[in-house]
């Protein structure tokens, strides 16, 4: 697939088929998000693989309680917009997809969350190429239950930067027109 | 240039021939860096071009002595590690190349960095596409002076995320093996 052919593929896919998918293939998705550059080529990211939709549900209702309770603490802006979401206990914030991968790291490190998104990058073109979808689900990051962190092997010291789920997608949204905004040429 | 191809020639460069980079060229790269996902699809990124070798110097020059000041005033342990480079009136943070892109964004917007890393994921592949070379340069970023702030078009409500420099490369290093650290399977 050539870059063209990737860049009108890459589409956040919040649709997928049941198939299921190998967990080959994860690994090779992720051998080549290590590919990455890093802040003083630091490489801080580690991976969690998901491939058990209970288990994942559960991850999205932990992530959706902590959201909601942050949000309506600090009465976000975004609480009008999520609210409902996080409120609807039929939502599974990570949809129907068959697999789920995090993207973690040490919460001290520097560039942390730059680098993970660099690796998280990587890991959606990798995917794309082998006729995978996937989206980074900003509302799947907040897994703050001790058992729950400990049963997916999350250290106290990690923070979860990317959650990104994966599966084969039903269909792929047209590739959007955007126009650049360059503020100036010098 | 399928992907694997991608993966490999995609390096950080730092030895540039002394051709040019055209405008046009460097005006597509951006307009594929705006296909990147962002978080709400906030599309935070802005883009300033500067491809005049006098001007990268006079930038270079300021952000070293940013980051030196910075460094030294919080006994930072990167200056042991950096404040050689930063100390040589030689060194110029962007090397040889004939062109640099800042990608930049208001500094209030929430997903900032990360957007703007995804973004110049997709630059850096977009210009490896094109047979370019890149360098995400972390010691370029610290443009604080207002008047040189004003002369490159950057608000002061704005940052700079990623200053990517840009050329045709004099070689590119061997694709390195590096092993992904998995946390664990589920």
């Amino acid at each position: 697939m050539d870059f063209s052919e990737l860049l009108a593929k890459r589409r956040s896919i919040r649709d997928y088929q049941e198939k299921e998918v190998s967990l080959d293939l994860v690994k090779a998705i992720i051998r080549e998000s290590c590919l990455a550059p890093s802040a003083t080529n630091g490489q801080p990211w580690r991976f969690i693989i998901i491939h058990d939709r209970k288990l994942m549900k559960r991850l999205s209702d932990e992530s959706k309680r902590n959201l909601l309770a942050l949000m309506e603490q600090s009465s976000s802006p975004l609480t009008s917009v999520y609210g409902a979401f996080l409120r609807n206990e039929d939502y599974n914030v990570y949809y129907n997809a068959p697999c789920l991968v995090f993207i973690v790291g040490r919460k001290n490190h520097r560039s942390l969350r730059v680098d993970c998104a660099l690796a998280a990058g990587y890991f959606m073109f990798a995917a794309t190429a082998r006729g995978l979808g996937t989206c980074w689900i900003g509302l799947g990051l907040s897994i703050q239950d001790p058992e729950l962190r400990q049963e997916i092997g999350l250290p106290d010291d990690y923070t979860i930067v990317a959650p990104i789920i994966l599966g084969y997608p039903n269909s792929v949204p047209a590739q959007p027109s955007r126009e650049p905004r360059i503020l100036k040429i010098l």
